[in-house]
């Protein structure tokens, strides 16, 4: 007999680790009740954001559950870090065609394994029947004022990167089967890529005080660029040699397309953020400290829009600018 | 030229009325960063629902877009009131399967309409490609220990419903087809019933030192009550005689059909609470001062379940106990 509503979330989803319990300083109420609560102390602002998932859009049909639900955890996770919040819990609104039981122990156990890792529990949402779908919403807490928004880079700021672009649409390329010649362990690599990005967390609040701008890189480096450039009102300058580039996308791929890929491949969820020039050292060392590695990748001038200068110093055209869930890029 | 997905939402939903502007105290950041950025005032908490609504599933193919969008709102408002809370905003994630420039501009004009009616401004969310969807997530600030959760019935209690339940379940008739001899007022009358239902707002705030416990009809009033008798630990009677009956009911139905629908239909969004027996005067005097008509339906006795008597005080079998998204109810 296939379970209930009622069942399924009391079975698959309140259960120890993913679930926020009844002694969270900041939850004093979770799943069960019209609504959650939620504290915020003294000096804290709240950071929330929210993405969907759908089926055969944003992940391949019969995507592995377990890691779908610690990708569909992280990438919100990401924009918390991009904001230098720190996760406080999420909600989940789980669409499903039918029960699986299979498919909800596979999948809350990857919920499970990502709130565990992230401290960040579930405290609410909805479960409901139609076409798969995952809604999460991450909510996070910032002290007040200094949350990291796309709108603060500067003239004369630097522009970095942290850990590599590019992955994640060479893994997508792997799973249409444009990849035939990938070795077993670059398929581990490019599978990891896509489905376990690491949120970056730990930067984003080493960032709190001392970046300008930051933006998670969810669309393409070079069009997530473009929303801080124009929100900052700023131009941004990316040196093409600067770029770094992971071996695997060189082992795969020719050096340009491997540049191609880390210009405008999104999914990659890792952060690009702005900081005074004279900041470097400081940058570095934060950077250090939290185990993430980053590099400077170009520039902020007065001005608008974002140019990709090649070794020569020479613009570089690219056409590619990153995805538009309507197939149009204005 | 379709478009894109930046482009729709400055164009449908960045607009005033709909949209939190740069000066909400409470909503620092909103749209158009990696995260909307909240602050929770002192002495406050913050209460947050998330739904799903599902083409299909949760309303019609072909739904009037603007009455969908007043209705995909105030339902969940409706869990805002049933804490006492007092709506902050909103998140929206919205999954369309094309561009449909007319059903965004009526679909956009209703939340505007209901937003700026209930003072819950868009801050946030998603837009994304994939068969109709509308999750929302509304958020609330009640005072802090003064929500009104599902477990605070006691023993002694009496139990209240606000308005009459049992007219959205007779729309959804009408909407299948199965009200064939229904009169133009009699249709207005069902429609507004299930597309603008009224989330108790008001009367939830009224009832923050009242009540010891409240919840919204969406399942259906019995089953309903029976979260509330079940994380009450408490048995909840009620008297068949004392559920108010809409006079379209008794009009289209038997007594009897009606007040089956009465129990049983969910989508009302009423409020049904309860409270200490020695304070009817002082609820009836709240509830008239917002304009909400309640109706003392029961009581709460120790032990577990609920309990339907009728005038005999006999027990009567109710079999159609409420709304299961996966057809089965435990």
């Amino acid at each position: 007999m296939p379970l209930s509503e009622f069942a399924i979330i009391k079975q698959y989803f309140q259960q120890s680790g993913l679930c926020a319990d009844a002694t969270h300083a900041n939850i004093p109420l979770g799943i069960g009740d019209d609504c959650a609560l939620l504290s915020v102390p003294a000096g804290q602002q709240m950071a929330v954001s929210m993405d969907v998932l759908v089926e055969g859009v944003h992940f391949p049909l019969k995507a592995n559950p377990q890691l779908l639900a610690q990708r569909a955890l992280a990438v919100n996770l990401s924009d918390l870090a991009a904001m230098g919040a720190k996760p406080l819990g999420f909600t989940l609104g789980l669409t499903l065609p039918s029960v699986d039981e299979n498919w909800l122990a596979d999948f809350s156990q990857g919920l499970r394994l990502s709130a565990h890792k992230y401290q960040c529990p579930l405290f609410g949402g909805n479960l409901t029947r139609g076409p798969l779908q995952i809604c999460i919403q991450v909510h996070g807490l910032v002290p007040t004022g200094k949350a990291l928004p796309r709108s603060g880079a500067k003239p004369g700021d630097a522009v970095y990167v942290s850990g590599t672009t590019g992955k994640a649409g060479l893994a997508l390329d792997w799973l249409k089967g444009a990849l035939p010649a990938a070795t077993p362990s670059q398929i581990n690599e490019l599978e990891a890529a896509y489905y376990l990005p690491e949120p970056r967390l730990s930067l984003g609040e080493a960032l709190r005080d001392i970046a300008h701008a930051a933006q998670d890189v969810s669309d393409g480096l070079l069009a997530d660029l473009a929303h801080v450039a124009l929100q900052s009102q700023v131009q941004i300058v990316v040196e093409a040699e600067a770029i770094p580039l992971a071996p695997v996308l060189l082992d795969c791929k020719t050096r340009a397309e491997a540049l191609l890929l880390a210009l405008t491949a999104g999914d990659d969820y890792e952060l690009v953020f702005t900081a005074s020039a004279d900041k470097h050292e400081q940058i570095m060392a934060s950077a250090s400290a939290v185990n993430v590695p980053v590099t400077h990748i170009g520039s902020v001038l007065a001005g608008s829009g974002v140019l990709v200068l090649d070794a020569e110093g020479q613009a570089i055209q690219i056409t590619h600018k990153g995805y538009d869930h309507f197939g149009v890029t204005t």
